[in-house]
């Protein structure tokens, strides 16, 4: 078994190798994309990269980087990396496995957030994270919200996924998805955010190199199936109706985000990158 | 002093009424606008009404009326009137006064929310409401988010109601427009949501009739002094750029609404009318 130092490099070097790639594959669908008009007077879209510290503090320190690309494929897709470390102040240490006992903590994760400007491409979150308290554990997921849902797009992406958990452990996938579903869902709304996808969180087998494998099989997985359903669909030409669908559709995703979202909420009342944690919010959306 | 009976009934439709007169105000602007095409081109609107009642439960009903119009001043505004009763779930009880004695409450108000297609009319809000449990009292207040602030109109309505407090007490506005301040403040974008106005809670001077007449002549006051900013900007043009500052400041007030604002939240978290409580949201807003 290596030693946490080392680990904490490798989780953190696998998800800004993992941003890396996605980015890569981003950008060079920004390139492909044939689509019509409304698409093709736009330029090529490329990641524009900014770095953010947390504030200095007594026992806190890190930052990360913020990559965002509005483009003709993607009106706006952001991808963040960030490492932080700290304290977790008093009304967190409860909530937080292991805090309790001692209140430092160590994080490194990937988040990313996709609003393709097509309406026929679904908008889709993938989130990897390391976390190191007393205790250390994985999280992350991915899933898809089609605005106008393809019965061969849920089907693909879920297999992608399920293929990924099965390689590692027969039980994760038909764990996660339910995670998912649950998680993702709107009271208020008496809705589920998408199709679903996977969604877990504390994982720790006592196997840190399987975890972290896992991990990046999710990771690679997501990349994959997502790229292949922007491939399919990016082509398509679509109606200003159906582009108000999606603006609607995208209201629903500032409420999720804003109301429920667990890491959200957490950032935003710990003091995070306000920019970095709100990178997931549409380019526009509406409430009719 | 009227027996509270009497107080409900009389509060009840001292809200309807300011709703009715705020509503033909509104729609007299809609006929009169002199804007230009991008205006002129769009039908006047008129309010369009819906009833909504609260699922019945053992102890609680009720019910209100939104009234949305999407017009050519007024791109989104709605005015939600509600009276509504039942009793107070356990983790509302400690933090609402006089509910720890008795669950049960009554609550009856009116909440305005003004979304101008022009960014160079302010977006407005206004609420007003009387709570009763053990205790009883009076809240509200109206409250302006300027895009471009223009220092008349942040002057004129703040004088209307310091007018309309000074009236009946000369401590209010000084405590009701730094309450404002205070509670209409994104702490993660280090922001005021707007210029403010004024806010109060728990009124309760012992002396129903005189707190009553407070709350009409804000909620006059608002209509009044609203009103004539709108009739003096609505005629001005406006560039593409000037509306693009708009849809941004439209996504603050958004994550006003759904990270901070109290009522929201309560309103969400207690199963209520999630189309009333979201009538808020501006049509469109971007976050860039």
């Amino acid at each position: 078994m290596k030693l946490i130092e080392d680990q904490r490099k490798i989780a953190r070097a696998w998800f800004e190798k993992l941003r890396d790639e996605i980015c890569s594959v981003f950008e060079t669908i920004e390139d492909t994309v044939k689509g019509g008009d409304e698409i093709m007077a736009i330029s090529p879209g490329r990641f524009k990269r900014k770095n953010w510290e947390r504030p200095e503090g007594l026992e806190e320190g890190g930052g990360g980087v913020t990559s965002i690309m509005n483009g003709r494929v993607f009106e706006k897709v952001g991808v963040n990396v960030s490492t932080v470390f700290g304290e977790f102040s008093e009304q967190f240490r409860a909530s937080v496995p292991g805090a309790k006992e001692d209140p430092r903590f160590w994080a490194s994760g990937i988040s990313l957030v996709a609003h393709p400007r097509s309406p026929h491409v679904p908008i889709a979150h993938m989130n990897s994270r390391m976390i190191v308290t007393t205790k250390q554990w994985f999280g992350g997921g991915g899933d898809l919200t089609p605005i106008f849902p393809i019965e061969q797009d849920t089907r693909e992406f879920h297999k992608a996924l399920k293929l990924a958990c099965d390689a590692h452990n027969k039980e994760y996938y038909p764990k996660f998805t339910k995670w998912c579903d649950e998680y993702f869902y709107l009271p208020h709304r008496n809705e589920t955010r998408g199709v679903g996808g996977i969604f877990y969180d504390n994982l720790d087998t006592k196997n840190w190199e399987a975890d972290l494998a896992f991990t990046r099989d999710v990771g690679i997985s997501f990349k994959n199936a997502y790229s292949d359903i922007v491939n399919r669909r990016m082509n398509e030409e679509w109606s200003d109706e159906d582009k108000y669908v999606q603006l609607i559709k995208r209201g629903r995703y500032v409420e999720f985000n804003l109301i429920h979202d667990r890491g959200t909420k957490f950032g935003l009342m710990t003091n995070g990158n306000t920019e970095a944690i709100l990178m997931s919010l549409p380019p526009i959306a509406a409430w009719p």
